[in-house]
């Protein structure tokens, strides 16, 4: 275990770039893993990740709740949060250099929520007049899953990220697969925009109940959380009976959802998708990903297993 | 005048992102001027822009058709191109060193040129599968102009220049105020998305009969090419009326609709906006432009003049 170690927190979108560009001179590689903060266990995993990328190695780490990816009828006046425990955690691993915790990144003008900007999508991060009005958008990526039942989403992730990756200029990113489309949408960003950084998927950690962990599990009643692992239940139930032969994709969505509705979640959905194009498929014969996203109380969680059959 | 100097022709984007690594590395400022090609003397003094604009700087010219803002029923299969001469030109002025001129920029996959991937816009560069999916808007100044009838075109503009920005890493980009709301889209674009670059805005070159140079301006018949003067020369007394206290936009805009109608041009739009958000005004008592597109023959040609009344 290595010594604890404080982090540089860093506030200034300027100050954050030179800190980043003083390191590259010193010939290190930079790397970032950006979070929302209330870190766990996976969080730092992907800081394990980012600290084994390559040596040597600066890690800065992101917390900035982001706005522009939460719609009006979302979490983000309520989602979690712990700045000083998650400087503790940080100095904990021993290997994080910078923590970038910006108060604002956008651009503000006059407000006007009520209408959208363009697209039909309406975020928490609306500006009219001078304000922000720069969107990244990964068309058919965004679509679908997650997509569907949170229309800003993504929107406002490719967004915050280009930000972020022209703030800090950064050689890798990791991002965590429990968002899977995320990772997905992130990559295929960075090879459109041309973006010179390396995206590394690190695994989802779990509880040792098989939960995945997540900020939004704290906001989870004991019954509730109990509840809740009947998704990871399923989705190791499913990957066990693909692997056994069972690879009828209508099959295995229904006994997901059976699993998750008869144990009090309320599906949003359940769907099995190519790794890579997350385009639906019909039997498991490529690499596929199973991904779940349910309601238990006010909670909206999501979970998924990757599957390759012919492995 | 300085001495002919070849510049080193790039065609590759890691070898390009190299290059320009190198110069950083060497404490050199590297500035880029992103052109479609067929250079005239506008480009050139684009390049004289950078070349004054810090020393030393490392001046990368960009010689890329770009497919993806052009509609398929625009000029992109007879947009003019003569790269030997091109380099003559660049050669001559002495202070190009690199000539970044990529074969295709876009990762492609299977072409569905028929169909819009997303708002309705379709490009000469659509595509499907694994292929480029990736856009960036800027959603209030690609609106009104030429964001109306040419509906793709901004769309194309910030997504390419995003890719060259994040290719060639430049310090610096100058663009022409002859593209007035393409100039001001990309200001926007760099401070909403962080890019840290600085963007200089480069004045309008014209022939010494008042023509604004344009690569298209090679397609003009002899006739055309004349009767093409009454934009610059509408343009010209319109500000001369306002300097002198004619400041009624409606009726600025019905003199240049009339001058430019009576000589045989067909006018797509003429408007008097505001410099920086290019919103529309009654009455110039504000810095303004006025930004005319008109059609002579096949050929569209755009012109614009600033006024500050105040000054």
């Amino acid at each position: 275990m290595p010594a604890a170690r404080e982090p540089e927190v860093i506030r200034d979108k300027a100050a954050m770039r030179a800190w980043s560009r003083r390191r590259r001179a010193e010939g290190k590689t930079v790397a970032v893993v950006p979070t929302m903060g209330y870190l766990h266990d996976g969080h730092l995993s992907l800081i394990s990740t980012a600290a084994a990328a390559d040596n040597p190695v600066a890690i800065v780490v992101t917390i900035y709740v982001n706005p522009s990816q939460f719609a009006p009828s979302e979490d983000l006046a309520t989602y979690p949060s712990d700045f000083a425990g998650d400087l503790r955690k940080l100095a904990s691993t021993g290997v994080v250099d910078a923590v970038f915790n910006p108060v604002d990144l956008y651009h503000r003008g006059t407000r006007r929520l009520a209408v959208a900007s363009g697209g039909g999508a309406v975020s928490c991060l609306e500006e009219d007049g001078d304000g922000h009005e720069t969107w990244v958008r990964v068309e058919r990526l965004e679509k679908g899953l997650c997509g569907d039942s949170r229309p800003v989403f993504f929107r406002g992730v490719a967004t915050i990220v280009s930000k972020l990756f022209n703030i800090i200029e950064p050689d890798v990113a990791v991002f965590g697969k429990k968002d899977y489309q995320q990772w997905r949408l992130i990559c295929r960003m960075v090879r459109d925009l041309d973006f010179a950084i390396e995206i590394i998927g690190s695994e989802i950690v779990r509880e040792a109940d098989g939960l995945a962990m997540s900020s939004r599990n704290v906001h989870l009643s004991r019954e509730e959380r109990e509840k809740a692992l009947s998704i990871s239940r399923s989705l190791v139930d499913a990957r066990t009976a693909a692997l056994k032969g069972n690879t009828d994709c209508t099959q295995i969505k229904n006994k997901i959802v059976q699993t998750v509705t008869e144990t009090g979640g309320e599906v949003d959905y359940v769907e099995i998708v190519e790794q890579e194009s997350l385009a639906p498929v019909e039997k498991i014969d490529v690499p596929v990903v199973i991904c779940v996203a349910a309601w238990f109380g006010k909670v909206r969680l999501i979970d998924n297993i990757e599957i390759d059959a012919r492995s």
